[in-house]
């Protein structure tokens, strides 16, 4: 079967955010993002695999394995990681992630997206109905956003926009404190629109050898 | 964080089709499914794991590691399977999946889900625009409803109804030869529809301790 051109393959590694949980219609910010790109003229084959209540450790544990059958080929391979809320997200009167271990399982996953040469765009991790995890959570991603200048890779901050703006807070106080609806992911799927756009009108990756991280079947 | 109620989860393991290849709007017929589904009063986290060009033996390998961190925990966990066109795509003259190969990759996954007390619902797969392949892929899916019956599991015959129709093929004669365009997604969405609302009106499975598939972390 010939391939739908041009043949960009992206996972969207993350949590139930990344997973669209609350969007009635069931596109979630990803479905959003992809959908406005072929729009656009870069269609893509989108592969989301968000997870619910996975934290940054949780998700650098999957990576490798879910990301290997689906990018591993002859195409121009890239990753979308976000993650963060979770981790944030007190259990027993601490954060379930110390914010130094997120930062270690985001560095995981750059290095072995590195390695395999599949390029990297992180979404920092969005605001919930609870202003001391905002607090923390906007900490983490000040974090992200260091590490992802240290090691060249873009990063999305979505966190302060979001919770300014009118869709996202107003969807999140009306639905379980954590998600949007609708409106509230077409809001982020617009303020990752402009840094999408930028990441991928960049030339392919030069061609390599890639080294599929553990898990590779073919 | 409160979940969404009711807490119905659905792992959709597949191939291209699944995974909504060809579709501008990026639902695809898992996508038009579940908004569907959340319209009718059924609301669920839709965990779409379609890989484009994975045969039923492909899909056999990775389900287990991909479903145990989206299904084990304490809700209504479910599974839909559907695969078969890429096994009966020619190479090198032959299958790259016999027959028999790939019902056994069909019953792994059913012993597999019925050892973790999963529901499953299978979906057998579409018409390409190719008759011979076509004829095959029929085939192959008269043994999936008969190893189905024998389960006891449903099975969702969408071949013939789809090449009878105008969407599916006219979009995957315009396409790439094998996959169709939102009107074909709408068609099979459309056809898996009853089913679906059959299958997921079914009390919740009885309260057991499952026993998640290798590859669970928790």
């Amino acid at each position: 079967m010939a391939p739908v051109t041009p043949d960009l393959r992206v996972c969207f590694l993350g949590d139930s955010f990344t997973a669209g949980v609350g969007d009635p219609e069931h596109l979630g910010w990803v479905g959003r993002l992809a959908a406005r790109s072929a729009r656009a003229g870069r269609p893509l084959t989108a592969y989301p695999l968000g997870v619910r209540r996975q934290t940054g450790v949780e998700v650098a544990a999957r990576w490798a394995a879910e990301c290997a059958p689906r990018l591993s080929g002859e195409w121009d391979a890239r990753l979308v990681v976000s993650f963060g809320v979770n981790d944030t997200t007190l259990e027993d009167g601490a954060p379930r992630v110390a914010p130094e271990r997120s930062v270690a399982a985001l560095d995981t996953v750059l290095a072995g997206a590195r390695a395999a040469g599949w390029p990297v765009l992180v979404v920092g991790p969005p605001p919930v109905a609870d202003a001391a995890q905002n607090a923390r959570t906007a900490d983490l991603d000040a974090r992200f956003a260091e590490l992802c200048a240290t090691r060249g890779v873009p990063h999305v901050a979505v966190h302060a926009a979001l919770a300014a703006g009118p869709a996202w807070t107003a969807e999140v106080a009306a639905g379980d404190g954590a998600h949007p609806g609708a409106a509230g992911y077409a809001a982020l799927a617009d303020l990752v629109w402009p840094h999408w756009r930028a990441w991928t009108a960049e030339a392919d990756p030069p061609p390599s050898t890639p080294t599929p991280p553990g898990g590779a079947h073919r």
